[in-house]
């Protein structure tokens, strides 16, 4: 936990900016060989974009960076639960493992709508670690309050 | 089926572009209101991403062209059922329908390794339609024998 929590740091700090722009916050950076190769949060709504998730975001630049589809060794911290578009992206990218910190139990896919990463019929094979961390659901809560008011 | 040939038609030339370019032949088009909104092809190779299968690349075009993440009433053609990444992608996108004219046994996620538009526990429905095209599946064959050689 203690490695890992400079990241979720990161991470959080891209789901407020995610929420400073009225997106669901959620923020995710990708790290390899202990450095952070790339960061981003959600902005789906803000850019017009169904595919602007965090995670997405986060491949998209660190392909770019790193000038290779292949992010090998690479570890994806999430403060929210990726859905299934983002788990199959993490398998295109066979980045080796995903830490998230919040669960979205209406739509996540590896927990809990689906549990992609645990199907072993899927040529594939990502590690995952579920670190609950309460910055993130508190974003998530204070997000979709405000939305309801 | 008549109504689909002419947009097939166009999904196989985009493939046609991608087997030129040594990528996996696959091609993507968005039709709306009978017109066709974006033209794709797989460019996961020659453009270093992990994320640009032909219906990514499809579904990025067509909601810069319309200005909208939601492509509501939208069709999406491809050569190749799409994996998970990509039937995701077309959830989120709120693609009211996917046609495509070859299965993908190792990583379909239509028909094959899942069946993600039958699930009526997603939030999303998504009509989806097989129409076998031999073109689709010969170039697909032609692709991995080359590499094979």
């Amino acid at each position: 936990m203690n490695y890992h929590k400079k990241f979720i740091d990161q991470a959080v700090k891209e789901a407020e900016k995610a929420l400073k722009k009225n997106e669901v916050p959620v923020g995710a950076i990708i790290v390899k060989d202990g450095k952070i190769i790339s960061k981003a949060h959600n902005q789906r709504i803000s850019k017009n974009n169904a595919l602007y998730h965090a995670e997405i975001l986060a491949i998209e630049k660190a392909c770019k960076k790193l000038k290779t589809w292949r992010l090998d060794d690479a570890v994806l911290y999430t403060t929210l639960e990726p859905c299934l578009m983002c788990t199959g992206a993490v398998m295109q990218a066979r980045i080796k493992k995903v830490v998230f910190c919040a669960k979205d139990e209406k739509g996540g896919a590896v927990l809990s709508k689906y549990t992609v990463f645990d199907d072993k019929k899927l040529p594939f094979n990502v590690e995952y670690e579920y670190i609950p961390d309460e910055r993130c659901s508190k974003l998530l809560k204070e997000f979709f309050k405000k939305l309801r008011d």
